[in-house]
């Protein structure tokens, strides 16, 4: 039985859509026309051309496609959450076109939502990148920390890490020092450090009182900040523990991530997110069979 | 002897003029004309203007006016910083107008400056409000937590907490959540608690898919964000200890934080900021004659 289809990785910014034939990837394509760049009324017609421009009927999409601002909203589905689960919980728009769920966690105390990249995390699973208990983390504009239990994902939490690092360089009285470009250097191993006591607000002014006090180079406060931020993410997620964690992330993210958890007493591979997503969506496409 | 001076509390964005006889402010005028408002050639006028309209000869100011971005720089008097200190550290501009100095926190693992709040710590501390061993707190945009030993500055901490808040609610993913009134009801508690845990990056996306799974509702958002903010903030500095906290700031801002104190085990008090202001420059302008 040979297969052919469609996978399209639909973010909110980006999108990534690769023809997959038995497996393997035959053909990839990024571009920008993310989630919030799509109308209500074109996204049949977008997916059209996906099918005609990739010569596929099958067409499998996974991520943002699926919330109250894409295409249909996909229930999410709770953890533990495997492949099987989002197999079950994938939604058809017509026989040949399916959007994969997301995963929530909603329990008396918290909750938490992803989209996307819980097929990433069972991808990594899958492909034997990772084993099938074990620590992810998916670093980004909303950092996903991923719980993996006997093959499925436990439980998860998502840091706004990115989100305030972009925030503090845009908008804060902190953006003038924070142009410069954010390296694994001594500044960083500073801020990680800092970052470990876990005291945010206090640790950001101090990165303000040091350029005025002239402590530190202003050149070199972007990767303070960026080590306090990803610090205080890594210190607050290992709690003290030594474990192994797996960062799905491209290489720059994933040395700022892996020196990071080094520094603060664990150990890191980094793993890439693009062949995790094809290993989770080739598996979850087989079990829709 | 009788003494008759205006002093001037100017921040950057706004400042607070009082004509002070004997001790007592006889007339308090309050504007916009922040130091950011101001250009270089404008200082001159603008002190000459305050002395006709107050009909005085002698000014002392305080504040942003000292900073780079003001009239003179005036330099840091370090800690421990008394009003001896800061007397002694102002800088005359001329005969009849001065300025007060800031002070500043430069050891060999941090460093943290103000400008302007000094006066109204030790304004306090002078006016017998608080004590002469005390944890001071003047909440704002950039928190300053002070400790006074013998009645000086001996420490203290800038924490970012309303700066972050308002980055949150104009530019962040919570935007259009945290449009609502910032109460100290349930939600603001359970920010508290949730701040505890000081995991700041992680809690604010909680916020984010609370929202998403309907948990909360977004018109609690705005309350349980700066629970969060603000919990993290006072659990920093109290670290378990159920020390009294003396907030210096208005009715609103003074019970929100007091509120956190309380459900952190603490206890507080609020203090008038401009009495505080008033008592601390005429403690100084005494000293510098």
């Amino acid at each position: 039985v040979s297969s052919r289809f469609a996978a399209v990785d639909w973010g909110t910014t980006n999108r990534r859509i690769y023809l997959i034939e038995d497996g393997v990837v035959a053909r990839a394509e990024r571009d920008g026309i993310g989630v919030s760049q799509m109308t209500p009324e074109a996204w049949p017609g977008e997916v059209v051309a996906i099918r005609s421009r990739f010569g596929v009927d099958k067409v499998l999409l996974a991520g943002m496609v699926g919330s109250t601002i894409g295409w249909r909203t996909v229930p999410y589905v709770a953890v533990p959450a495997g492949l099987a689960a989002l197999a079950a919980g994938v939604v058809t728009v017509d026989t040949e076109t399916a959007i994969v769920p997301g995963v929530s966690v909603h329990t008396s105390t918290r909750g938490d939502v992803m989209r996307g990249e819980e097929v990433q995390f069972l991808g990594a699973v899958a492909a034997r990148q990772v084993p099938e208990d074990a620590l992810l983390c998916q670093p980004g504009t909303h950092c996903k920390w991923a719980t993996i239990r006997d093959g499925a994902i436990a439980d998860f939490r998502t840091t706004m890490t990115g989100e305030l690092f972009a925030l503090l360089r845009h908008h804060s009285i902190l953006a003038l020092q924070l142009r410069g470009e954010v390296t694994a250097d001594d500044a960083f191993h500073e801020g990680v450090a800092e970052g470990e006591k876990r005291d945010l607000a206090a640790s950001l002014f101090g990165a303000r009182a040091a350029s005025v006090l002239g402590i530190r180079d202003d050149a070199a406060a972007a990767s303070y900040v960026s080590g306090l931020l990803i610090g205080g993410d890594v210190a607050a997620r290992l709690d003290g523990s030594k474990c192994v964690v797996h960062i799905i992330a491209d290489a720059k993210l994933g040395l700022l991530y892996r020196s990071a958890v080094e520094q603060l007493g664990g150990s890191a591979t980094v793993i890439d997110g693009e062949a995790a997503f094809v290993a989770g969506i080739v598996a979850i496409e087989r079990r829709m069979q």
